[in-house]
């Protein structure tokens, strides 16, 4: 029987390869996405649908901008914080974490692979060249899963197969994948076209760049 | 320097006797309660909401009532369902189970810990007669311990001091604390009254009767 996962889906490069990368082998998937009031919600949900409708894939998105007014003091969901420019380093990354937020996803997405009788929830957590994110590490990975083991009657799991990856990796095995690169977003900033400053756009710059690939992304600057 | 923790509260008598038992051992506390579209969210949260005033305990509900169309087909969230009456058991259990619903509330409540600078959240799991809800078992709560120590830079702690008392042994704690259990809510119909039949409400009168102590409950029969 094939197994069946939840995918988490910002609609990036990191989550969207990673719908790729279980499609390939030969898990059932459904997408879920969120808006938790990030200021650049509106361009990832509407990259991730675009996709997910190509795939014929079910996307769910719900909406928790409940958690805004809880989680404030951070740029992404607080319009008062400045999205910090330049590569990400620890005292810029932690204004752009939201807290606790892969914990929270995994979370929910545990709860409507619960519902679905699925078997698992993937997320694109990967390595990166500065500090990880806390959440983004293979212990957290791996403590998750064990959580998710005794959840529910059901022992659910928690996959993370880009854990040890670094972006680079990631873009590699998506130009394998054939990969719509130029349909993801990843810019911290919800303008028209990518900025080109952010840390996250420079790390996207970077990734490509790594693997001498073109850069598919439409960049202001 | 005293520790600090969120609670979460759902004004039931297991939630609100582990808000006076940790205040009762000097911890500085913050409740977290949620509105997730629960069929008897009123009167739980009227009742929550009174005792922080009462306390003087900052309380946040968060409104995430997005999740209820994602964790459908279950007698909280989803109207068409029935509540089951008489005894826990596992085939009525199942309906008023929500998915994953600990693991939502640590990992929120956990975001917001992190916000505040707290040190830990704290939820009223506790044992019970009959067969536990899965995630209110010691190995759930002890994985989500290990996962909160590793989620974010600081370790977090998830405090479930409740998770091996039944629910008589909550009631007797709370009694010794002053809890006024006039003021909880059990009951999962909405009504005015507890309705006295559904298996919490059956539940309450036995933690009560369990300790010869007089359950000032207000019942509809």
């Amino acid at each position: 029987m094939r197994e069946k996962a939840v995918v988490i889906l910002s609609g990036g490069i990191d989550s969207t390869t990673l719908l790729y990368h279980l499609r390939s082998l030969g898990y059932e998937l459904k997408a879920m996405s969120v808006d938790y009031g990030q200021r650049h919600g509106g361009r990832e949900l509407a990259f991730s649908r675009r996709l997910c409708k190509e795939l014929q894939i079910e996307q769910r998105v719900i909406e928790l901008g409940g958690l805004a007014a809880l989680l404030g003091n951070n740029s992404l969901s607080d319009p008062a914080v400045g999205v910090p420019e330049g590569h990400y380093e620890p005292a810029t990354m932690q204004l752009t974490t939201v807290p606790n937020r892969n914990m929270i996803l995994i979370a929910i997405g545990i709860a409507w692979a619960v519902s679905l009788k699925f078997d698992a929830v993937a997320f694109g957590a990967h390595a990166g060249q500065y500090t990880p994110y806390p959440d983004c590490r293979p212990n957290f990975a791996e403590a998750m899963h064990r959580a998710a083991q005794v959840c529910d009657w059901k022992p659910m799991q928690v996959l993370a197969p880009f854990v040890t990856w670094d972006k680079g990796d990631i873009v590699k095995r998506g130009f394998e994948l054939g990969v719509p690169f130029g349909f993801t977003w990843s810019c911290y900033n919800g303008r028209e076209k990518h900025c080109g400053r952010c840390g996250t756009c420079i790390d996207r710059k970077e990734a490509f760049a790594k693997n001498s690939l073109a850069d598919p992304t439409d960049y202001e600057a």
